[in-house]
């Protein structure tokens, strides 16, 4: 489990990076607490954050569950393509918020086949 | 543990599916990201979208622990009413936000119940 | 693992404490759903609210880790550093949004340390 485990602490560093990067587009624009709005920057900045916090709800569990239930390497495979796709989501969505659809995409495969996955595996060992 | 696996796979793919449904209000009504607000059809599927997610972050938890310190078959229970309450959250939240105390007790309560008795029998155990 | 249950059990009850919270102020303000902004006194609860959701998708994992990996009762000991950090972070802001900074860093620095260590062991353990 150390790869699932590397993996699930790496994607909890990066989105505190992203939480960070948050906190410096308020000092750089001036959006100071409780803004949510102001400068498009900083509200794209706040809305990659906020969209990986979204999306580490459904990432860890699907991430642990599928590791335990059927396969730790290939778990922290697809863990490293919802790394990568955090960071494409993130460069497109600064550029361009209509173009995130990628980036989005990359993370959320992921952990759709290994819900699904971990789904179909439970179900079938529940009717055995 | 089936049960409560499956469970947690379906609150994760509702929650998924609430946010897809975010995303469908963003193009029906030109709400282009990052906007948080704008039409009061999308804001309502945003904050139920955020509402399940605020609150995944104390039913997962609070379902697993349970269902390893006490029983997983009733976890699984108590997950369903939360799963339905869910349901009945969004139905009445874009109907009229008012209205969302049926739905929005009927997932707090679930969660409530199993980190009371999950709180209760741990310090339980750690005074024998 | 009671230590670190308990500790996680009071984390899930305060964040769901301040969700109530921010509930009160809704009626106290008249900021009705869906709105996110407001009164200035709601806008900040409501921040202290999702704040605290954001540290406790890094913080539960990077708890459980460590609690598993390195020592359960370090680990239920910076738990409580994050509790009162967390009730230190609430005070300051709603006095005055601008002094959360050590609220902030109670919270922060727990997660942060147990994520580098449970890094670490799990790479030191990769190549071995």
């Amino acid at each position: 489990m150390e790869l699932v485990t590397i993996v699930t602490v790496l994607a909890l560093i990066q989105y505190t990076w992203f939480g960070i990067q948050v906190g410096q587009q308020r000092v750089k624009h001036d959006c100071q607490a409780p803004a949510m709005s102001g400068d498009p920057e900083f509200e794209r900045m706040f809305r990659v954050h906020y969209n990986t916090m979204e999306q580490l709800v459904v990432f860890l569990p699907a991430l642990w569950l599928y590791a335990q239930l059927v396969n730790p390497l290939w778990g922290a495979g697809l863990g490293v393509v919802f790394l990568v796709g955090r960071f494409v989501y993130r460069a497109a969505y600064l550029k361009d918020p209509a173009s995130r659809s990628l980036g989005f995409m990359l993370t959320f495969l992921p952990s759709a086949v290994m819900l699904i996955w971990v789904l179909a595996i439970s179900v079938l060992s529940l009717l055995k």
